[in-house]
């Protein structure tokens, strides 16, 4: 993960003042180190009768959506609100300021799957245990939480717990 | 496409009375029908020497990400403004009711890069042909759209030549 690592960019201040930004858009652009992202995932997750790859809107869906092509499953994703048109389950979560609401359709996941929720990174962790929490409200059985970046300062495997965190690259 | 186009869910007056929306998610929950999407699309472009696969915010991200992993390609994101981080190259266009905005980041292709341009689904073109400018205004060589869903009765495919369009399915 060396090569990876070295293609992100650290930009601070943004999105807002004090926030250290760590872009991966560097490593897509890669194609060997984009492949290198999926590969390693792969390795971990092949075997583990997976049925869905679940990709939290929008640089989830990337990593999910080539992650669920590499293994065969289903691409499950998890949206904001007004973006997905039949029936959805939803569930509502604290932001830093304020409140978020993740959707997925009603029946896009249930009982027989067993689900990875992928994320580009995990920093608070609020974001994908919401998500988490929605697959499982929806039947699904998640079995683990996959990123390629844990800013583990700030202890989303803590609030993930008992769910496990599988990151790439920690800062 | 046979089983690709039975699993589209047409859903009415979404996102706006009026609109027929065709839904792809059931497709990307079905592992072997997004698999075939994915590979019949990469059975077209290997071999092109394509450079990068770019994607449209956020369902072309899905079918782009998937497929420069199978071409071994670097990903490109278009994406709605405020999200990328570093400097960035911007485009405007017309919508049915006001202005959109897309951006690249600056330095994400140029004169060496051959790319196709990748969206879930090609209607009036407005949305790919900014893209498609915005790429070429980077120095990219695009060399096609490709889409899974062509609505052949808004004349997308006029309005972006004479760049190509590849559609796997047509309303």
């Amino acid at each position: 993960m060396q090569r990876v690592r070295q293609l992100i960019r650290d930009v601070p201040n943004f999105p807002e003042p004090g926030i250290m930004f760590r872009d991966i858009t560097p490593v897509l652009e890669d194609g060997q180190a984009f492949a290198q992202v999926i590969d390693t995932l792969a390795q971990r997750y092949v075997g583990q009768k997976l049925t869905k790859v679940a990709g939290i809107e929008s640089r989830g869906f990337i990593f999910a959506a080539a992650l669920a092509y590499r293994l065969g499953c289903g691409l499950v994703i998890v949206r904001k609100p007004g973006k997905l048109p039949r029936a959805t389950k939803s569930i509502a979560y604290a932001l830093e300021y304020g409140e978020g609401t993740l959707h997925v359709h009603a029946d896009a996941v249930g009982p027989t799957d067993r689900v990875i929720l992928v994320d580009d990174l995990i920093a608070t962790g609020g974001t994908a245990a919401a998500a988490a929490k929605l697959l499982a409200d929806c039947g699904a059985h998640v079995t683990e939480v996959a990123a390629v970046i844990e800013l583990t300062a700030l202890k989303g495997r803590d609030l993930l717990a008992p769910l496990p965190v599988h990151a790439l690259i920690a800062y």
